[in-house]
C-alpha cells in the first residue's frame, strides 16, 4: 500500500500557553494529509465529485493517541495510509513523527457517499469502486 | 444607530505561547459579531438569500488596532455598530471591551453583491436597500 | 456523576464548503467544555497550578464519532461528563446534542501531571488526589 | 528591502460555505510570513529573545483588502516585505497573489519590546537596533 508524507512546519498559532500545539490541530492535518494523498493518486475532490458523483469524503470516526507534544518551529511529518478498505467506508491511518519519533498516532474513517436524489441535502453510502481501492496500491 | 453587544470567552486554544490572544482570533469573532447582529434585526444570512439574492456579506476591507491583549479566561465583549452605509458597501466598527477597558479597535467593509446571472461563482455589488439600511436605526 | 452542558452556536467560519460543520471543530469544542466543566467546580486552570502544581491537564488521547452533521446557526450542546477515572488518567466523555438528537460522540482521555524537577519543560503523571474527584460527585 | 515569499496551499478547511477562504485565515497566513521571514534572516523568536530580551513582536495594527477570493487547491504566494521602520515599531507589508494576480493586500505593524522588570506580564517598547533593520536590506 501506498504510504503519503506531509511535511508540516508548526506555527505560534497552532501552539497553546504550554507552548505546545493545540491538539485538534492535529485533526487538522489529518485532514489535510488526507486529501493530499487524494490528490496524489489523482483523485482529488473535483474528480471526485464528476467522475463518481461523490461528495468529498464525509468523516465518521476519528481518533488520536499524543504520545509527545510538538512545539513551535517543529518540522512534522504526516504518513498516512489506508489500512482498511471495507464496502463502503475506508480507515486512513495517520502517524505524526517529529525528530524521527511517533509524536502522534491516529485515523479517521471515512464514507464514500453520494447525495439521494430524493432528499436534498442528504447523502447515502455506496461500494467504493475497485479502481479507487486499486489507486493506493 | 443601534449597538450590537457580542459576549465572547476567551478559550485556552484561542491563546498563544505569549498566553495572549492570537490576533486573527479577533477577526473570527468580528465576522461572528457582524452576522449575529444581522441576525437580530431580522436580516440572517438566509433572509437575505430568498428576500435579496444576497450572497452573504462579502468582505471588501478588515482592519484592527490592539490596545492591550486579552488572556485566557477573560471575558470580552465586541461592540459592533454601523459607522457608514455607503451606495453598494458599508463599514462596520468593532470595539473588543476587556474588563470595560477598550482592547481592540477596528471595522470591517462589507459589500452587498448578488450573483452576476452571467458569470457563475463571480457576484456583482447592488445599491443596498433603504429598508435594509432603516432595520439598524 | 455531574454532567456539564457547553452551548455552542455554529458560526460561518466554523463551516466548510459542504456547510456542516468541518469536525476538528468539535475537538476545539471538547476541549472547552472540558476546562468550563473543571471551572464549573472550583477546580480552574490557576487553581490547579496554585493548589496542586498541576499543568493543566495534558491530552492522551481523543476520539469522536460522527453521526449527523451540524450545519451554520445550529445551536447546539455539549454534554460532558467524567466516565473514568484512573490512578493517573481520566477519561471525559463528550456527547453534542442537536435538536436533542445525538449528532457527535466522543471522548477525551487527559493526565493529571507535574513539571519534573530534573528535566525542564516535562512532565510526569502522578496520582489523583481523591477531593478532586469528589468534586465531580 | 529583501522580499520574503511563503507559498500556502488552500485547505478544505480554510473555506467557508461561499467556497471561499474564511478571511481571518489571511490573517493567520500574514502571521506566519512574518515569522518565516524573520527566522530566514537569521532573527527568530529564540534568538531575539537570547540576543535582546524581546519577547516575540507583538502586534499593534493589522489591515487587509480583499480584492478577489481564493479557493480551495489554490496554490497562493504570501509576498513579505518591511516597508517602513520606525523607532520602535516597524510595518511588514503583505500581498497574497493567486495566479499571479494580487488577491490580498494588507499590513501588520509590530513593536519591538522587553519585558518590564517592574511590572511581571506588561512589556516596554525599545528602539530597534540598527543591526536588526540592516538584516533585511
Amino acid at each position: 500500500m501506498k504510504t503519503f508524507r506531509y511535511n508540516v512546519v508548526v506555527h505560534w498559532g497552532d501552539t497553546d500557553p504550554a507552548k505546545i500545539v493545540f491538539y485538534p490541530n492535529y485533526f487538522i492535518w489529518f485532514d489535510e494529509s488526507t486529501r493530499l494523498f487524494w490528490d496524489s493518486v489523482g483523485l482529488d475532490w473535483d474528480s471526485l465529485a464528476k467522475r463518481y458523483g461523490v461528495a468529498g469524503l464525509p468523516i465518521v470516526e476519528a481518533k488520536a493517541k499524543f504520545l509527545s507534544p510538538s512545539k513551535f518551529r517543529d518540522e512534522i511529518v504526516v504518513e498516512s495510509q489506508i489500512t482498511e478498505w471495507n464496502d463502503k467506508t475506508f480507515k486512513i491511518s495517520h502517524a505524526v513523527l517529529n525528530r524521527g519519533q511517533r509524536a502522534v498516532e491516529g485515523y479517521e474513517v471515512r464514507v464514500w457517499a453520494v447525495p439521494r436524489p430524493d432528499e436534498p441535502g442528504r447523502l447515502k453510502a455506496m461500494p467504493i469502486p475497485a479502481e479507487v481501492k486499486a489507486a493506493f496500491e
